[in-house]
């Protein structure tokens, strides 16, 4: 954030033009006392527990895998995340009903970005990012593990139509 | 994260040259098993808890004000989240014993950015960020809160020497 | 638990002969990863979230008054926790679908008890009990709270048919 | 509880005249802003997240065992939880420091209960209570785990003196 940030140009800059054409996921979710703090809001961390199970929820929509069946049926051992970030925008209550949509914004060869919008009332409250990798073990050496290519066939699934 | 990101070089930049000589907290964590995923290693969104105490207690430390009595103390709200964020370079498992190094990176009129460095044995696992505001409500409409000018003392607080 | 403790025989009377016959609210989750701990099964204090919630959602069903709007309805503080309880049956995975029934089993005076079952496939995992007090400001000494008598159309509310 | 429930007497009793003379392992905490709930104090689930610790801390100081290796060290999988359960006698309230002092209050063959006294200010704030089971996987199915005995030498690290 600096002392110009505009977050209105920023959001009208993601919601208008999404850099790839992708599926978007959402899910709705009521606030829960116990997820919010002595100011009555959203504690942060508890965000990043939403976005964590959206983007599960995204890859069960896309590919038609449940959440724990996905490791075996791709031979990886996951989907780890190496960077996760959020943008506050506005508070969330108790009793809110939050819609979290959902997508990959970019595919790259091993790593993949996930943009998560939080939105209450249709108004962006925050924004979040997630990027993960396409991960298994090493064949020679099981201690290890190291970014794999993403199959083409997986990331078509992703595409819009 | 791009293809050809190198954190070794990120990691020797962040430790050896800080932007801002400023007074650095530090706090030890062993980790516990309900703060671990069925992967053995810490659930992300516990990094940003993490992040919030070590920021509160670093706010402790340079000030001498319990974070119970911040907001009485300088006639504040808060110091509201609006943005936060993580790179996660190496797992952190059931038991390890981290260190969480803190401190203000930056400050600015109204605004200022927190980091957060988790290491493990001396290595670098998780390198966290916040951005947070210094807000007070507005004395005409007391329903809304904005970002006020950080008084300059408070901000000497956290130099170093 | 004793070492005799036979907790199909529990069960069987749990399910067959409620003492009190009152509305029971239902609610599915799928257990999330975030949720579940390094031995793959859900960590013990999320059931306690859990419960916490399904009585807010089982309070909103009966009354229709929303969980932030209860306080303000009823002229009290809330339904402050004095109790909380889960016997542990079997284990919860991730991915699993819960289905989680709640029910106040026993309206005292100013007291009342909640039964939370959560079953897996029909077969019951965890059996949860809270205790609440209906809970408000003494009218002399407002930082003084106490628990009042539970009106009876309240307690009507929850009654079947 | 009951319309008549006394905490006073039930405290009087659980302090003067513990049951055994066992281990008792002290920690203090300062309560943080994240455990917190919008009532502005600890929310209720969080006690079992402190009460889980604690019972692998005075496993921990009893043993010499750290509760990462406890598994393998003693051949079984751990020290699953069959019955939690809180008693709330005091709300605890961000910045609170609190004393949980925990112990075995008594060992059957497989199974043993402890308690768990969080005191603020030297009141007792919260009694809670787990059961948990020595366990270990069937060497003849080893997909089943079930309870099997405490060997009196791990029972004699939890006597005093």
């Amino acid at each position: 954030m600096t002392e110009n940030y505009d977050p209105a140009i920023q959001i009208a800059q993601k919601l208008e033009s999404p850099s790839v054409a992708s599926f978007v996921y959402h899910r709705q979710l009521t606030i829960e006392w116990g997820q919010c703090d002595p100011a009555g809001i959203v504690f942060n961390s508890r965000f990043f527990e939403f976005f964590d199970t959206s983007t599960w929820m995204l890859f069960d929509a896309s590919l038609g895998v449940k959440p724990h069946q996905l490791a075996e049926t791709f031979g990886v051992i996951g989907i780890p995340l190496v960077d996760a970030r959020a943008n506050f925008l506005k508070p969330v209550n108790f009793g809110d009903i939050i819609d979290i949509a959902s997508r990959v914004a970019e595919f790259r060869r091993s790593s993949f970005d996930i943009e998560h919008l939080v939105t209450v009332g249709g108004e962006l409250a925050v924004e979040g990012g997630e990027t993960r990798v396409w991960a298994a073990r090493d064949k020679a050496n099981p201690d290890k593990i190291h970014a794999v290519t993403i199959p083409p066939d997986i990331i078509a699934h992703f595409s819009h139509g």
